[in-house]
């Protein structure tokens, strides 16, 4: 008899942005005539950098002619790529990091859903709350948790960030052996200076644990004490693998593309003790499991490095942060309190009251689509989260409607 | 401490095509005048069908315009796909499968791979030998296998494909619960009937077995008695699940994009016996890891559908079985056995010695590269596979040194 994963089961019964989906379809059925704006979901709204559109044209007329088509590339990526990444990401910030510790993937929402297959069963898995439903769904499928009960799960570790940490979990009071982090944070937008994140590192060593550190929204950073990798901190690259994207940075959420860095000498161990090198676990992954990005797209991706793309995602990154600041004034004005905004695209809300009845209440009165926090988890109850991921035009009429109601 | 699945620790060393790439760079640095042709890894050769490429240009500056620009899409893929796909691929064929119960992918390496995911560790898994090493390594690392030894993984249920059975494999004789069935085949290019494929579906109904249908190749068939999709076979839709692939079919093995049909109707089962319907399954898996196909390559896959897509494929194919025909003629006439070439881009040759050492000998003396059998299992040593996705010429030239040495 073909049995299933019983873990599945365990699942809470929807997505967070299925559920969402549900509620605005329905709602939009029963009122087809408000115009709503989605300020939920995490979704560029601005077009691909003209340099990547140059880019990838190039790369569909390659794929056009026998002398220059691409089949199956290289699984961990094109050097090419790499090595830009290489160089622009790390090199030039005075990191060390090599081209052939990136792998090129078609999303850290993906790496950062997968990395966990490396690992034994057995281990604690610690995980932000509020937090990314991946990092926690993911090990759920994977065996690593109990059941479901009062907003959480069992075995997990959940590290509390909240208005009293100033949204900087404490380290863990117990032994953990796998550590998700996200800074700038999804959902907060809260941030980390790099004297708290040495301490995590510091943390990881002592402990011989492994810190999962999503920096998907690093392009986001304006200010200077706050590290745009992990592997700015010093011994990091033993202790600590990063993910990055192109999604937030250069708007590829629909042409997909993203990283992980895995560094050589980061290991995990046998039950023995034995270290075992999670660069080779990771390639052999992927290169079983995975068939690479596809090529144009990477060439896209490229063209993110060169100095008229870099220019055009500034372009980009300073548009959304400005929709930002106008979310988090106009918020605070009406007296809430909010984190993020300001080296984030997210702006995280105290709405004071139930985070799916606040989420109805912006839905019905305003047709305004925001995240409720209680979707991230059982610290993100009594908050909402608004992103700045839309045109400036929708952000100043949602914010007039905000201001109308509240 | 952060402890390594230490599954992964079982598999064999290397994977069979880097281990390829491996001693091809090796000779070619030692030869650098030789020109080697490149028999081995099934990878394509022209390029992207018109249709396609003109398809991805209009859909790149879509993505240029902001009224058109499109970010996140379905993870389960565009509907727009999703129905062509459902009409021409099934309904057309008078087989019912809806748009809902296709989940397109970036490869069926991928979907081939995470299937597994659903089923409990426990199950009884049931590979072909000669394998597509995806499935068996997948199903190591999850920890369903023990030790590899004498040329096989313990545990498994191994399902020999030889020159006694026709490379048709017989029924397991004990239970089995998961069934990993692959036609036109790969590696041997050998194909199933209507009546045979029909007992696999009976074997699976009456064991509450699954089975799962690579049939990557599809496009290659020919005769009008080998079945195109096992939902062709009366009952299917209750113990089977596809996997299909625009790779082979229209030359998107640089491009990726694939598509698996879980039907509705198709179960798996707790321990306690209740069935739980895999397509919620697979639906809930690829929504939490998976984000979706690139809409530029899922543009270009529509347009495999349109009536100057439908005629660029099938050149194609016609090319590559073209050049099929040419080994296998060549091949016979030196008095060598072999297998496929006729509905499938693969031709399965008996070399009559250890097949790494012919993979060697064609190497060094012929600078051709084929796949030695023993990289798809105990039952692929003493044979070499060769393909036909290279050019005209380049098959001509091989096989003239070919007969040149042999």
């Amino acid at each position: 008899m073909i049995k299933v994963n019983e873990n599945f089961l365990k699942l809470k019964s929807s997505y967070l942005f299925s559920e969402i989906a549900k509620r605005v379809k329905k709602f939009q059925e029963q009122n087809p005539n408000v115009s709503i704006i989605k300020m939920g979901i995490g979704d560029v709204t601005l077009p691909l950098p003209p340099a990547c559109i140059k880019a990838m044209h190039c790369a569909i007329d390659e794929m056009a002619d026998t002398s220059t088509f691409k089949g199956y590339g290289p699984e961990q990526g094109y050097l090419f790529l790499r090595e830009k990444i290489a160089k622009f990401d790390f090199q030039k910030n005075n990191i060390d990091i090599e081209p052939d510790e990136i792998f090129i993937s078609d999303g850290a929402k993906c790496d950062t859903g997968n990395f966990q297959e490396l690992f034994s069963q057995t281990i604690k898995v610690a995980v932000p709350d509020p937090v990314y439903p991946v990092y926690v769904d993911t090990n759920v499928m994977a065996g690593r948790t109990g059941e479901f009960k009062n907003g959480q799960y069992k075995n997990l570790f959940y590290l509390s960030s909240t208005k009293q940490n100033n949204y900087l979990p404490d380290l863990p009071n117990q032994k953990v052996d796998l550590i998700y982090l996200c800074f700038p944070n999804n959902p907060t937008g809260a941030t980390i200076d790099r004297n708290t994140l040495q301490k995590w590192v510091d943390f990881a060593l002592e402990n011989k644990a492994l810190i999962l550190f999503d920096a998907a929204y690093e392009a986001f950073i304006q200010e200077p004490n706050i590290p745009h990798s992990i592997f700015e901190i010093p011994n990091a690259k033993k202790v600590a693998v990063e993910f990055r994207s192109f999604s937030k940075t250069a708007g590829f959420t629909g042409t997909r593309c993203a990283f992980t860095v895995v560094p050589k000498e980061c290991v995990a161990y046998t039950e023995n003790g034995k270290p075992v090198s999670l660069h080779s676990l990771w390639l052999r992954r992927q290169s079983t499991k995975f068939n690479g990005v596809s090529y144009p797209v990477q060439r896209a991706a490229e063209a993110v490095y060169s100095p008229e793309g870099k220019t055009e995602v500034k372009q980009n990154i300073t548009y959304y942060l400005n929709n930002a600041k106008l979310i988090k004034n106009t918020i605070q004005n009406l007296g809430f309190h909010c984190v993020g905004g300001e080296n984030s695209p997210y702006i995280w809300i105290e709405c004071k009251q139930n985070s799916w009845d606040f989420f109805d209440f912006l839905l019905e009165k305003a047709g305004i689509v925001c995240t409720p926090g209680e979707g991230f988890g059982k610290c993100g109850e009594g908050y909402i989260r608004l992103s700045a991921f839309n045109s400036k035009e929708n952000v100043e009429e949602a914010m007039q409607r905000i201001k109308n109601i509240l």
